[in-house]
């Protein structure tokens, strides 16, 4: 095997490409990246037997084969060169060591046979749709800081995406919950989507999903089947299996019946919150909110520290509802608000009973959030 | 007591404060700030016992006293409030809390007594200077980096500050040295130090001055006895212990007889060590130099990762001397280039002996570093 490329070109994948791979090296192989130069093009790939990752890179390739080597040494190194200049990779095949080239630079890496590298089947794929990049991304955002990281409820580890009948049509809906809050987001449901299978995406295939939105095209395409998904965005394919677990009836959570309505600025809220909430050193920062008519207290009390409050008047909020006092965890306050982009709505039942929150102009995104005693 | 100060102006201050106050909290006092609004000016006070800072803050006093509360907590809500806000603290006096107004925004903390709060006494300080704040900033930058972290050599857990006589004059030294490593930077000695005892100043002196220099005016205030040293910085006093030991016969280490010279582009020379450094996942990361004329081959070898080579040849480097290998941790020498503006020296005397390295353009700073097997 025998190619060059140019240094930024190779970089950039390598930089998708070994977030995926292992970095404890418990199984070496999966700390490899495959670099595949056979079939007249480029590919990179790296795997944690969970997800796998390849990618196309533009490249002259000189003699086709393939080899694997240490993801983390040849990113660090492709790092470290210079921009612009242009990198050869070099293998004679079999057990020898893979030798990278760099103007006056050169390297000799180990590398591990290429038939030791797990390969992910993706099997069957029947279900494919294309979705928005910004939208997904929106999905994955407005959701995924809900996402539970109790390991024993391993069927919340993850975004449950799957397909609804709205009140308009049909929606594709990402939903995710820890138990203590809920964040259910939806958007009409994209052609060809309409049969999928609900399915609950890991937590970490959903992090490297992300990663690649920031510079992905206009569309991504997604094929679903029962154990598999796969993003297909610009020159990268990312396939991850599925938790099988069942995510719960998680509507019956949503309360209907609340009807006592708060409006508030979301910055003006939030930068309340993290002031009373300073006060206290706790890990759940608990933070009370005194409703009265356009009017809401905020507060916290920390026995060590002391007590903070604030007060927000009718030039800040708009409530409707009858006094009440009612208690949340200060970060999953703020979770919710970082996502809301300018007006928030609580709309409560009573003290201990689950609130609604939602981003005023933006009606696709509910969330639910448990009080706590205060 | 009673006073309002502008938020931004109280920011500062606290933000200068707290960091030299304790964050673990096994003598609680010593994690509170003094505010002391009595003698018609507003000062906040913080130490360690072995630091103390005590900065002046332009304030409205309304009723003088004086008080202490939590550093982290009271720093932590003034970052949090609105830009451009009036703050009153007040206190009634006794055991009460401290009553914190901000707009809308009250906090209510728990103070402890003023007479707990333990004062640093400087005692006499004969020995007084005026220093260049940006030589003093060069001074501290250019040395710091290898003062030893060993607890057990205690007398080299700071930089060395002391007068002597130089071909030209007098000079004002700073010297920091871990055994592996030395650094030796000089100024001129300024008016007033050349009676001053060698002082050794603490780690953690040298970060809380360094961090006052970046909005230093031009010049530092200096007073030092056998035990303390203090900067004026400003509206800002920092006292400090010093460290009671006795600092080696650096200039021993220094050696005298070295012939061969290699001088090289400080990014060249970085850039490549990092390069070949990078196949190595050792701590140390060994880097081997080879010298022939006019010729630097620089490698790395890791037993687990392969090798790595880059040359440097008589367009980048010059070198006079004999033939010859030698061998360094990555870290070390990228520390000293970090340091060096343009252009590096190296001054060997063969494998195993230290080695002298100077910036080219700045003949006040002298590195020596020892050499580790490769």
């Amino acid at each position: 095997m025998k190619f060059t490329a140019d240094r930024a070109t190779l970089l950039k994948a390598l930089a998708h490409i070994q977030s995926v791979a292992e970095k404890r090296n418990t199984i070496p192989i999966l700390a490899n990246v495959l670099i595949d130069a056979n079939n007249g093009h480029l590919s990179l790939t790296a795997t944690d037997m969970e997800i796998a990752v390849v990618e196309e890179v533009p490249a002259e390739i000189h003699t086709p084969g393939a080899v694997t080597a240490p993801a983390a040494v040849l990113y660090e190194i492709v790092r470290k060169l210079p921009d612009g200049v242009e990198v050869e990779l070099s293998h004679p095949g079999g057990e020898a060591q893979l030798d990278l080239r760099a103007g006056r630079y050169t390297t000799r890496m180990n590398a591990l046979p290429v038939d030791d590298f797990p390969s992910m089947v993706a099997g069957d794929l029947p279900h494919q749709f294309k979705l928005n990049s910004g939208v997904l991304k929106s999905l994955i955002d407005r959701s995924r800081f809900a996402i539970s990281t109790e390991e024993t409820r391993y069927y919340l580890n993850g975004i449950y995406m799957h397909v609804t009948e709205g009140e308009a049509g049909g929606l594709l809906r990402a939903v995710a919950t820890d138990g203590h809050r809920l964040a259910r987001v939806e958007t009409e449901v994209p052609a060809g989507a309409s049969g999928m299978p609900g399915v609950i995406i890991p937590r970490k295939t959903i992090g490297e999903i992300r990663k690649l939105l920031d510079e992905a095209p206009d569309e991504v395409d997604v094929s679903v089947s029962d154990t598999r998904i796969q993003f297909g965005v610009g020159s990268i394919t990312l396939t991850s299996k599925l938790i099988d677990g069942t995510f719960p009836e998680y509507q019956r959570v949503i309360p209907s019946g609340n009807n006592r309505t708060l409006r508030v600025g979301k910055k003006d809220f939030s930068d309340a919150v993290g002031r009373v909430a300073a006060i206290s050193q706790e890990r759940s920062r608990p933070v009370k909110l005194v409703l009265s008519r356009d009017l809401l207290i905020l507060s916290a009390t920390s026995a060590d520290q002391g007590t903070a409050k604030e007060e927000l008047d009718d030039t800040r909020v708009t409530y409707d509802g009858d006094d009440m006092e009612i208690g949340f965890q200060a970060r999953y306050l703020n979770d919710i608000t970082d996502q809301v982009s300018k007006d928030v709505e609580f709309v409560f039942a009573d003290s201990s009973a689950p609130t609604i929150v939602r981003d005023v102009d933006s009606p696709s995104a509910l969330y639910v959030l448990m009080p706590m005693r205060v």
